[in-house]
């Protein structure tokens, strides 16, 4: 294709990259499309769609399959389908009470995934090295080289985004560990490693693949051990200018409150966190899912103490979330983690909080939804976060692959 | 200029009005440039933006003028230069104890602002309908109809942005007031009115023109009886589902504080509202600007109870940012209306606070400081505000305009 450089004032080659990467993120997210979705969602035309369909057919990332007739009168346009072996991403976790490792294909699809409980406490970044790099080993094994995009991290800790430096971790006892680095050095492949904060990769997988689909102003809420969010604007996460973004559980609730693992206090953490939940629900505040799950139990069978405790978090969730829906306007709050599964039970005190201490505009249009992806979302998210270069440059992304798959239509 | 639309599979109007308006953005946003300057900034060839600065001076927006020789071989690249009468956006501004109006044109330039003070209190729509149209009659009188992009109003309170309803307003008594619809029956002119909050406004003015030009990640906080703000995230302000992002003032700092304007308790407007300040000063908590001037000099006399206000409010300050530092990790924080004359008297207790509050990574790179534009920001905010439309598409603007005046070129 050759075409004049200014003839619409854009250098040709700048606009037919960002046309191709147009097409690439609708496959990946929508999945499969015909060739007439495509005209209809990236304002394309017809004929350009069709060569840059070609180009994609060439560089192994998808396949075209004629399409049903559908009854209208003209040929059908042919379906777009992803390969899901033709890119894949790796994805990691790093949680406070397990490890996770999993392989996911172009458009989505979830080819394995592993989880191990790892012992809650402050291990060493080397054994957690370790234990990710053999989990992570039989999926690395089933992966063609040159089809893996990359390696997406989630963490349960703030995260700069440049470099995967885990900045702090107070739940795991980390403070700026190269994460990204020692990754790098130690799997047996070579792949740029992209790490990032769990709650904003839970928010992520919720928005591309969960309860968020399609909406463009959300909230996500994430409470395990430590609490964390991510907000979705005008459709695209919020990161920050470090990365640092989404640290909701350390809005300061209650200034006098209770000390936080975080150094300060009264933050939203000390409320909502599991330790609070545990402490108000009488168990052991270090006692983990095992103790969720018994507090989970006790308040579904109506014990007292553990019904309480729970619509106490219900009440104080309603309270953050409120001023969080002040400040943000969301169309949506999406509420992952811990929090997910306990939401049936406090979805009346949680609803009676936002009444008050939300302003009423704001409520309007607000809908407040468990998640849908459960524990696994950051790990998703860490998938997607992996595939995001591809998405952003396909074009790039398949020159580095290999030269020769690309051919210019 | 006719080009085959397909040939790099987008229309090659559409292409054309979006670097069209590309330019428009550039010239409004930081004034004169050379044609060099618009190369770099659009990454347009020369060649296409020959052509549109052609369409520019044809149709007002723009002149050209040589440039001075700059001691370098070649030509000089010709200086373009907004025309500030080309293009001109009539600002209004509701505040709880003043009206605005404003004259601004095409690259920023402030023709006239007049302020008259207005009782507080709960006055009626028509009242204050019937007082902006007389403030704004001769800066109407001075204005080419032709030139006239909109009107943008500020007010104090939450606006649902479609339809400029204000839906409510404590500090005015208003409760779903129609305000654009009544602006645009009682003005003498024909031209689109839109309405926003004032914090919203007085962010992207500071934005725009102030404290936190070139930053793309930027928490402003104004604070006068009310308190609000605004969010810019990579570059954009936030804006939420239907307009109410921002409410800042009505995060929740303490649940179990004081009663709230708003209905609610304990909203961060409760501690360092203008209210909050007069009460611990030992003022009147409607006293207004006057009462503010007094504590402003007793505190700066030294006097202790002044001192001691001045200080807490600092301190809660502080608690608040923190917690949206956490949150959106931004770069700067700027701080607006009456926090913004206070803000040399209470830094010290503000830092102490951010320092216990905000987690340490955020701090790294985070920066505090007043606003630059005095109370004049969110009038300068609406103004930005009606030249939106001109910004966002330039070539439908002028063709609405005089049919005539858009030149193929």
């Amino acid at each position: 294709m050759s075409v004049p450089g200014d003839l619409v004032g854009q250098r040709s080659e700048t606009v037919r990259r960002s046309n191709l990467s147009a097409i690439v993120r609708e496959l990946h997210v929508r999945g499969p499309l015909s060739r007439s979705d495509l005209v209809g969602l990236t304002g394309l035309t017809r004929s350009a769609i069709r060569g840059l369909i070609g180009e994609l057919v060439a560089g192994g990332l998808v396949t075209e399959v004629p399409n049903q007739p559908a009854g209208t009168p003209g040929r059908p346009s042919p379906i777009v389908q992803p390969n899901a072996r033709g890119a894949v991403a790796v994805a990691l976790e790093v949680n406070v009470d397990s490890l996770a490792a999993a392989l996911v294909g172009f458009g989505g699809t979830l080819h394995q995934l592993a989880r191990v409980d790892r012992p809650r406490g402050h291990l060493s970044v080397d054994a957690i090295v370790d234990d990710l790099v053999e989990l992570v080993g039989p999926l690395l094994r089933a992966v063609d080289p040159d089809a893996l995009v990359g390696i997406g991290v989630a963490v349960a800790g703030i995260v700069r985004r440049s470099d995967g430096i885990v900045r702090m971790a107070p739940n795991l006892g980390w403070r700026d560990v190269p994460l990204a680095q020692r990754l790098r050095e130690a799997l047996p492949v070579v792949a740029p490693v992209w790490v990032a904060n769990e709650a904003d990769l839970g928010g992520l997988a919720e928005h591309r693949r969960g309860a968020a689909i399609g909406a463009d102003e959300v909230l996500y809420v994430m409470g395990e051990v430590g609490v964390g969010g991510n907000m979705i604007v005008d459709g695209r996460p919020i990161i920050g200018i470090d990365g640092y973004a989404g640290e909701i559980g350390h809005m300061s609730v209650n200034p006098d409150g209770l000390a936080c693992a975080c150094g300060s206090r009264g933050c939203w953490e000390t409320e909502i966190g599991e330790r609070a939940l545990l402490t108000r629900a009488g168990f052991d505040p270090e006692g983990g899912r095992e103790a969720i799950g018994e507090v989970i139990a006790a308040a579904t069978a109506g014990e007292p103490r553990a019904v309480t405790a729970v619509e106490e978090v219900g009440r104080w969730l309603g309270i953050g979330i409120s001023s969080l829906v002040n400040v943000l306007n969301p169309q949506l709050v999406v509420v992952g983690g811990v929090l997910e599964r306990l939401y049936p039970l406090m979805a009346r005190t949680l609803e009676e909080a936002v009444a008050v201490y939300a302003l009423p505009p704001g409520r309007e249009h607000l809908r407040i939804v468990p998640g849908a992806l459960g524990d696994d979302a950051p790990t998703l998210g860490a998938a997607e976060l992996a595939f995001e270069p591809l998405l952003a440059d396909a074009a790039l992304q398949l020159r580095l692959r290999s030269p020769a798959a690309l051919v210019s239509a």
